[in-house]
């Protein structure tokens, strides 16, 4: 059973793994994208970091903040699907609805990360994206819940 | 062995089953109290997410903010202990010890949620719930390490 | 085979569980040096905390601040570690480069604790020992997602 469950040879694993694996990466992507910001405005949090000693530490440049409230967005949530995929994939669920789960937490998380930190779209865009993941963690949630529960 | 170890039939991940789920609703859930928080206050971080062409963005709102320490308490504690109680069934240990290790964290970060963004209640409410919680995580994480270091 | 590889007797999974668990206490630890710097510096961010009724809530005391970035830098680089870690165990990797890879995960985490909140060491080495962890972990990414999507 588990040894199918958590097997490459299950669709459901073999998705989920696929989507942990770029939505890691994604997450990676912000620090990388944190740093371009710091560079292109010239602000550094930590004296170390300054380039030149007419540069000051600085907290509130608008656009490294944008990206990252964006990456601290991620954590908040793809951190926590990242467990609750896993479980919900070893209740042995539909591969149809599982892998699609999946499918919609990793496009949505993408588009999450475009329209807030890339391309600045207004909303409700980024509202939908962070909607869509939300909706489909919190139904893998309640499946995990009740699959310990009884 | 591991076949049994992450199986539903296994009392020690059935629990820890139950309480990552329910943890994952919680921490879900701090982004709903934030978004409350924002709409009450009209605190928007965003110059796309102002309701009004009146409003400026704004960062400082005190029941804004101590909603986002009491999620950001949850990044630093149930995420790693997400991890560490998955590993730490798989380490096979004490049913009885292990089941009362996720009731207390999970109980115990109910708790402290309740007690740093719901109602505050004065010291040491919050320090108490974050402790229990955190020793009963370390231990686990000893215990992880025992097991993969001999 | 996932029997195998989930199983205290395969060196790759045993590697895995000692670091994660040494990285999940590293993080605790993290908590404990902000609570010593927020005492010594009596900086305390909820009115609740406050000791004496002179004190009054204070958010820029920079050493609290380098310690709550570095735990910060933490969430987004150890945290989709773990779950990274544990899906390129599920691959059956080559044991020799999933443990070196763990290992360097590891060692360069605790350095770059080191070097940014216990004592200040100029760049590059909080650059290196990031880029070290950040390199290995994307590497284990592109491996999870090969093995998911084909």
């Amino acid at each position: 059973m588990v040894l199918e469950l958590l097997s490459l040879t299950n669709p459901v694993f073999k998705s989920y793994t696929f989507w942990a694996g770029v939505l890691v990466l994604k997450m990676l992507a912000m620090s990388m994208l944190t740093a371009v910001q710091r560079f292109k405005t010239k602000t550094f949090a930590n004296p170390e970091d300054l380039m030149s000693p007419k540069l000051k530490v600085k907290f509130d440049d608008p656009n490294v903040e944008r990206v990252r409230r964006a990456h601290r967005n991620d954590l908040e949530n793809i951190l926590p699907f990242f467990i609750v995929g896993l479980l919900y994939t070893l209740t042995n669920p539909s591969a149809f609805i599982a892998i699609n789960l999946f499918r919609a937490v990793g496009i949505s998380r993408i588009v999450h990360t475009l329209v807030y930190a890339v391309v600045v779209v207004p909303q409700p865009a980024r509202a939908l994206s962070f909607f869509v993941a939300l909706g489909a963690t919190a139904y893998m949630a309640l499946q995990v819940i009740v699959a310990g529960a009884f």
